[in-house]
This record gives structure tokens, sequence and C-alpha cells, in this order.
């Protein structure tokens, strides 16, 4: 079966994916009364696994709320040793490369996977291993921030799946990677 | 008579206006047999007069193309003495702050303004001035280059105008800043 790592992602119009100190407050600036999710449950449903790196683990971790994912969590990370007990049976640290990562993971049967946080889609992107990103712009300019994207050794093509727009103001886009 | 201050532009993916030597050939990756013009013409009806800054017009002259603009072309430089000759009635050098220089070119009767150019464009974002944006993204990541966006003093918040696909592959996205 085919192996795909896809991108599900909110940045600002200037392409940060958090303000300066790391804030996310500005995601929620249109108003949202019915809580429509964008599109997160349909993508999060087709999906077997995510990958993040230790920052946004430890952002999710931090959060005031109960663990979000349904789906095993895979950290890559070189530097921490563990995770805490609590995180058994939910969240799965691995080290080294990132091929060799990802061949443990697709050998564990998680094919299809959300890959998350913005220095580990840098790294994904460099190694060209993103196959499909769907973005979703809150229309603000934050002047600075955690930029989703990051430098490349070369150029990549994608192509529009589909661009829908959500509450008024947001645009969403769903790439896919061309084959060259 | 109300003042607008729009831009029109290209962009990757990743928020560049042209790659890291200056080159703007992936404007072009995406086939356009029909030479359609993504509501440029439309756009530059509608407006009196460009604003670019000194790289931005150095960077036109640079092309082997006849002058493109019929519209009066208002080059912002404090670094250069005049501009040749051959411009004479199609391009005028205003020096000076950003404000100073608009208030002169509204006392011309250039009211409706196309800001152009990288660093033109930031400058009037620093100073909130920018009143419409629309933006054409072309399916590229490139990895470094001329960014469209840079700092800000504060977050600024706009509208979705329209949202529309060209080419099967182009998303233009035109916003409007939002009147707090």
């Amino acid at each position: 079966m085919e192996t795909r790592n896809n991108v599900f992602i909110g940045t600002s119009l200037d392409g940060y994916i958090a303000d300066s100190q790391g804030g996310l407050d500005w995601l929620d600036i249109i108003p949202n009364p019915e809580k429509i999710d964008m599109g997160y449950y349909a993508f999060t449903a087709q999906i077997d696994a995510l990958v993040m790196g230790r920052k946004s683990f430890e952002t999710v971790c931090s959060f005031d709320i109960d663990w979000p994912y349904e789906k095993p969590v895979f950290v890559l990370s070189n530097t921490l040793n563990g995770l805490p007990a609590s995180f058994q049976d939910k969240a799965f640290l691995i080290k080294g490369p990132l091929t060799e990562a990802l061949r443990h993971i697709h050998q564990e049967g998680f094919r299809r996977l959300y890959i998350d946080g913005g220095v580990t889609i840098q790294n994904f992107l460099q190694e060209d291993l993103i196959d499909e990103m769907i973005i979703t712009t809150i229309p603000v300019l934050l002047g600075g921030g955690v930029p989703l994207f990051g430098s490349l050794p070369k150029i990549q093509q994608f192509e529009l799946v589909e661009s829908k727009v959500y509450l008024k103001d947001i645009v969403q886009r769903h790439y896919r990677r061309k084959s060259m």
C-alpha cells in the first residue's frame, strides 16, 4: 500500500504558524460560532498516525486539554530519552534520521501520516517527502513568528486539488506534490 | 474622492516574489497557452498610477521589452537624483517620507494607486497604508528568495473579497483591509 505524508495546518497570510511569542490566538480571529472544523475531521479520518517533533509534542502537552489525538502520535526527537508513562499507547518516541524513522513507522503498519509542526514539516520538505498539504489561511498579517516554510535544496512544484472558502474569509488550499 | 493603495502581485506558495537570484521564471511554470491575464487588465483599468521603488523600476527597465505601463509610474527613491530623459511623461521620481510622497501624488490627482515591488509594499504595510491586495499564488515552493511580506509593528486583519482559481492550479485571493 502506498505511503502518504500529509500536512493540515493553519497559517497567517504572511505564512506564520505561530506568532512571535508562539501564540495561536489569531487562529480564532474569524468568528466561528458553529465551530465548523474546516475539514479537520475528514482529514484525520483518513490518516493512520501523526508525526510531530518534540516542540509540537510539548506544546500540545502544555494545553489545558485532554490528549486530543485518537491516532498514534510518533514524536521525532534525538534529545528526549523517553516520553512520560502517561502517554503509553498514545505517543511513541522515534529517534534517528527521518528516512529511518519513516521506515520504522511504515513497518508498524502506519502508512498515511499526518505530519505536523513547523520544524518537522520543514525537515520533511527538505527531503521532498511531503505528498499533500492542506493550508488554511487566516487573513491576518502577523509581521513575524514561526514560519511554515523554510529553505529547500531545490524548487518543488505542486498541483491544486481544491480551494475552498470557510466562514467568508478563510481560504483553504489543498495541494498535491506534482510528480515530475 | 477616496484614496486607495492596492497590491496586485504573484507569489510562490512559500511567499516569495522572486527567487534567490531575483529570477521570475517560476511565475510561468503553469502553462498558459491562451495568455489569460488573471485579472491584471481589469485591475490596472481601475488604477490611476503606479508607485514602485528604485529596485522595481530598474528591474522593469532591465527587461528587454517596451515600457509596459500606460499609467504614470511614481518611483520612490531617496538615492536616485533623476530618471533618464527617455522616461519623461512616463515615470516620475519622488523623494521623501512615504506619507509626504503620497500627499504629493494625491495632489497631482492620482488617488487609486497600484503599489508594486517588495520593499515598497513592505514599507506601505509597515505604515498600515495598504487597502487591498490581490495575491496570485503559483504552486511552487522556492525555498528562498525575495519575500513579499516583512516585519510589522502590529497585526493587521483583512477580509476576503474573492478567491478564484486560474489554470486549474493558481489560486488568486483578493483581500481588503478590515477597518477595526
